[in-house]
C-alpha cells in the first residue's frame, strides 16, 4: 500500500488474538471495511481492549446524548486537536448517524456557525473547555450546560467523550494513523 | 466527609460489582488505602473497567522504560494540564519508585530543572509535546529520542502514557477528584 | 430561505450596479450556481470590485505556484482561522484543480499529515506563519522556501495569497457568511 | 540608500504604469513625500491597484465612523500584528486626524489606557477581536457595538477595516516594508 | 557540592558586605539554615540590597493580608511561571505558616481546587491576572474584590506581590537557582 | 488635571518623607520634570524606595551593556507587556540615550525591523525570552550570546533588566500609571 496506516507494524490478521480478530470481523462486517484504527491499534492487543472497551462504554451505550451528538463531541474536539484520523472516520460516522450531509464539516471547521441547536452549541462549548483548558472547569459551566437541560449525568457523557478522544487523538498523531479512504465520502450522498 | 471525593456520587462499597469490589480490595491491601480515583470512578463501572485495564496495559507491564520514568511522564503532563489528582497521587508514586524525595516536586514544577538524566529529559519534551501539541510530532521527534536510545517501542509507551493521562487529567478535571490526603507525605520521609 | 447568506442584507440582482451582475452572471455560468461571497459582498460594491480585483491578480494569473497549490494555500490558512466559508468553498475548488477528492480535507484539518509533497508543506509552513506570525518573518524563511526551489517572486504569491485570505477569512466570519451547500460535495466524486 | 524601503525591487518610477505614476504623484503632492507602501507595493501593479481601491473604499469614504477613528482601528490591529510600517505611518496619520500628538502612541501600546472614549474602546474591543479570534464573533459582539449607538453598517466598517490591515500588515511584514522617516514626527509638534 | 546552587558563583562569605553577612546570619539563626536565594543573589552586592529590601516591604509589613495568603501569592504565581526556587521554598513557608500541611501543594497545581476561601480565590485571580495580562486589568477587577472585602490598598498588597515576584521568578530562572533540600519537607509533619 | 497619575493617591510633596523629597527634587533638576513614576510610587515609600535602588544598581552602573542598550531592553520587553507608562518614559531616554530618534518606536513595534546591530536583536531576542518563557531559558541561550562576545555578567545585566522591569510593567498597568505629556516628544527633534 502506497500511504500505511501507522508508523508501527501492523500485524498480519493471521498473528492476532482471537478476540481482537473476532472484532475486527465484526466491523467489517457492519462496516464493509476495517477502520484503521482497528489494523493500526492491534499493535498493541492489550491497549486495542482497553481502548475500545472505553470506547464502547461511551458511545454505544444508552444516554441522554444522542449518537448524532456524541459523534459531534468528537468532531469538534479532534478538530482543535488537528487529528487527521479522528475528524475524517468519526466526520463521517456523524454525517451516517445524523442523516445530514453538511453537518460534520461545520462542526469540524468552526462549531459555533454549524447547523446545530443552542443546546448542542452549549455542548460543544464545554467539549472543547474539557479539551482544551479541563483545569478551569467549575459550578458554573454546570450550571449553564443544566439551563440547557442537560443532567449531571449528561454533563459527564460530554466530559467523557472529550476526554476518551483526548486520548485517542494523541494515539492517532502519535502513530500517524491514517484514515481509510472509504470514510471521505460516507453520508455525503443522500440515500433515497 | 468535610471534602468530597468527587463532584459526582461515589456509590457505596457493597452496591458495587464484584469485579470492581476485589480490586478496591487490592488496592487497599497494598496500598493501606483506597485512592480516590477508584472510588469517583466507581460511579460508572463499564469506564472504570476500561480506565484501570488501559492504565495497568501500560503502567504495570515490562517496558525499557522504567516505572520511575513512566511516573515522571504522569507528573509531567499532568501538572501542564493543572490536574490536581493527578500530580499529588502519581508524585507520591514518583517519590516512592524513584526513592528519591524531591524528583517529583521538581518534575511537576518545570522538569527541565529537574535531578534528572538527559535521556529523560528528552522524554519529557515528547511527553509535554503529545500533551500539549500532538498534530506537531514529526519524524524529527523520533530521530532525537532514538539518538537517546529509545526504540520506537519505546517512543510509543512514553506517548500512549501521555495520551492516557491526557484523558485520565480530564476525568479528575471533569469530576473535580480529590487526592487522598496520605499522598501528599508519601514518600518524603527516607526509611531506614 | 432557512439560511441566510450574510448577517447582512443582499441587495436583489436587479438593484446592483450592471459590472457586479456581469461579473456574478459569468461565474454563474461557469460554476452552475452563484457563490455566496458574490451575494454576500455585493452589500457593499466598491469593496465588491476591490475584493474581487485583488483575488483575481492573485488567483488567476500564470504563476509558477499551480493553482492547486494556491488553493492549498488557501484551505490551510483559512482553517487556522476557522473560516467556514473560505474552508468549504475553496475546499471544493482545491478537490476540483487537484483532481483528488481527499487532499481538501487532509489540509484542513492537518496539512503536515496530507498526500502532498516535501517543497508543498514547506510552502504551507511559510504560509501559516504569514498567517498566524508574521511578525516573525525573516531572512531564515525565505532561504527554506529557496531550498525547494521556489523563487522570491513565488515566496510573494504564497505570502499574499495567504494575506488576502487574512482579509477573506475575516470578512467571513464578521458577515457570518455561508457557503453554498453545492460545494460540499464538489469533486468529491471521480469523474469517469 | 541605507535601509531597503522593501524585501522585493521597486521599479524605477519611469517604469510604472501611467495610473500607477499617477497616484504616486497625487499623493506626493498632498503628503510632500511619498509613502514607500506605494514604492513596495508598485512591485506588483495589478496587487498595488486593488490594494488602493480596497483602501480607499474603506478609509477614504463618508461614514458615521470619523477618519479619525478609522485610523484608532488601523493602530490598535497594527500593534497587535507587530507591523512596523503600519503603526508608524498611520500613527502619523492618527496625530494628524485627531490634531492630537499623544493618542496614536497610546492606541499602539495599550489602547485600554488610551485617552479615547468608552464608544472608541468598545469600537476597538470589536476591531481587536476581529484582528485576533474573528471565528468566535456573534451576536453578542453586535448587541455591545449597537449598545454605544453604533449602526450595523459601522460594525462592517470597523471588521472590514481590520480585516483589511490584517492583509495590510502583512504585505508589510511579508516585504520588510521600511516606514519613511518623516512620519516619525508627523503630528507631534502642535502647529499654532 | 553535587547540584550547585546557581548558574554563577557564590561569593565565599568572607568577601561578602558585612550588611549582606549579617542578613545571612540572621536568616541562618531563623531557619536554621540559608536559603539558596541569599547566595545566590550574593553575587550582586547591590541588587541583593535592593531585593530583600522589596521584598521586605511586602511581605514582613503589617497588612490586611494575612502572611499566609502573600505565600498564597506567591505560590500561585510562581507555579504559573514554572519557577522551581519559588515554588519549593515559598510552598514551605506557605505551609508553615498555614499550619496546613496540603494548601501549598493545592495552590501550586490548581489554586482553583484548593481548600481555600471564595476570597482568596478572588485574590488568587487577581494576582494571576497581575502575572500573566497585567495590560488588561481595569475597574472591573477592582469591584470584584472590594466586592469581598478588599480595600484599594489590599489590592495594592496582592498586586504588587504578584509584580515582585514576576522579578523573582525571572531572577531565578535566569540563575537556575535550585531550592534547599531543606525546603521540600518542612511544614508537611504536624508539629504536636 | 484631567488624567489621573495613578488609581491610588499622591502624597502631596510635603508630606513625603526627607529622602523622597530628595531624590524627586534631584531628578526634577535633571530632567526640568518629575516622571510620574517618582510621584506614583511615592504612595508607598518603603516600596519607592526598594524600586529606585533596584532600578539604579542595574540601570545606572557601569556595565558592558550601553546605556542605550539597556533602554533597548526595557522597550522591548514593556511593549510586549504592554506597558504604557514604561514604552513612553523608556521610549524617551532610549532616543536621548541614542541620539536616535527613531530606534525606540522601532523597538516598541517589533525589535526584529529595528535598526539596531545582529548582537543587539539576539540581546532582545533573550530579554523577550526572560519575559515572556524564562522557564525555558538554558545552556543554548547562554551559549547564542557569548556567540556574539557577551560575558555571562553581561547576560545577568540583561536578564536582570528584563526581569525588573517585569516588575515595574505590572506595578505601572497596577496603578494605571500614566507617562508625562513631556516624553513623547523627547529626542524626537535633532539638536543642532
Amino acid at each position: 500500500m502506497e500511504h500505511p496506516v501507522s508508523r508501527y507494524a501492523v500485524p498480519r490478521f493471521e498473528e492476532l488474538p482471537t478476540d481482537i480478530r473476532d472484532r475486527i470481523l465484526a466491523v467489517q462486517e457492519k462496516s464493509g471495511f476495517v477502520p484503521n484504527v482497528f489494523l493500526a491499534l492491534s499493535h498493541r492487543p492489550e491497549e486495542f481492549r482497553a481502548f475500545f472497551a472505553y470506547h464502547d462504554a461511551l458511545m454505544d451505550k444508552q444516554s441522554a446524548l444522542s449518537k448524532t451528538e456524541r459523534e459531534m463531541i468528537v468532531v469538534a474536539t479532534s478538530s482543535a486537536n488537528q487529528c487527521h484520523y479522528c475528524v475524517v472516520a468519526h466526520g463521517a460516522i456523524l454525517r451516517v448517524r445524523a442523516k445530514q450531509a453538511l453537518v460534520a464539516d461545520q462542526v469540524a471547521i468552526n462549531y459555533r456557525k454549524a447547523d446545530i441547536s443552542p443546546r448542542q452549541k452549549a455542548m460543544l462549548d464545554f467539549a472543547m473547555k474539557v479539551a482544551l483548558q479541563s483545569y478551569a472547569i467549575d459550578e458554573n459551566d454546570f450550571a449553564v450546560l443544566r439551563g440547557h437541560g442537560f443532567s449531571d449525568e449528561d454533563v459527564w457523557d460530554i466530559g467523557a467523550i472529550a476526554a476518551f478522544f483526548a486520548l485517542s487523538n494523541r494515539m492517532a498523531n502519535l502513530t500517524s494513523m491514517r484514515p481509510n479512504d472509504e470514510f471521505y465520502l460516507m453520508g455525503r450522498i443522500p440515500v433515497k
